[in-house]
């Protein structure tokens, strides 16, 4: 099934989507957080047909989110290593994390984060780097077209705004 | 195509992907979260085939995002409002549009965060709500077990500090 590409639209969460592929990256992204690397593991992890795997594996060197090491010669075999690009998707994967434990965990946390220092637990908000404010507090902040926001993108936030507006009238 | 659930995974990241559908989900979310409620707002924003929207939409609902509420009688018509699972989902987001601004936006940025107020654009992180240090310091911060973790989710910790021992001492 050919997927539409989000590539071009003018909305980094669309870019986002269109570069990490889809669910099966993800997934392979979060092995590779765990220290997985080559494709046996990824594989035995996932319980992913190969074709897949290489497929996903494939997109994610090429997004730029993995890079390949041989680690073998003969046959040639490679590892695959988080790039910095790779690594930065780490909030979004914590993200996910946090929102999975709070609505789909009714049996209790699989997976927390914690301090390594201390073993303790934690709990990942996201908050304005300059003020600490939770930056999900919509009464705060809000989204807003950037400088290369286009025609679309405006029309988008003009028409919230409207409708805010009837909201907060009505 | 059968996409593979990954709902019994014993994994929070896998379980929220799983809850939220794919990328069309996560764009219908964006959207509500722009303030469209209707179906032909959400066809005439994403460009979607009008069965996939149906699709998507009645998924969200099914899995607690949307709620539906009519708005017309004869012919019947429901708007979709994000509820508070819905609302939640913010957080990723919003890290999603960061990592997007980051590394998919050569030309400038489309859609920023700013602060209401001042109309300041401001930097979305991820902390740790106690103490305000980024979750995202892998040297102060990393995943483990939680309380209910099965066998396979230890294991994959067993294997991620053995990995890490590895590496420190070669």
């Amino acid at each position: 099934m050919q997927r539409t590409s989000f590539e071009n639209m003018n909305c980094p969460i669309a870019r986002s989507l269109d570069r990490v592929g889809e669910w099966w990256s993800i997934l392979i992204l979060r092995d590779a957080f765990y220290g997985l690397t080559r494709f046996d593991e990824f594989q035995k992890s996932l319980n992913i047909a190969p074709n897949m795997l290489s497929r996903r594996l494939a997109g994610l060197v090429e997004e730029g989110l993995l890079e390949k090491r041989p680690y073998q010669d003969k046959p040639l075999r490679h590892e695959y290593f988080l790039t910095e690009r790779g690594r930065d998707f780490r909030p979004v994967m914590l993200a996910l994390l946090a929102w999975g434990n709070r609505h789909f965990a009714p049996e209790g946390e699989a997976v927390i984060v914690t301090e390594r220092a201390t073993g303790e637990r934690v709990e990942p908000v996201l908050v304005d780097r300059a003020s600490g404010r939770p930056v999900t507090d919509e009464a705060l902040f809000e989204t807003a077209p950037g400088p290369a926001a286009d025609e679309t993108t405006r029309a988008r936030f003009t028409r919230r705004d409207a409708k805010r507006e009837t909201l907060s009238t009505s």
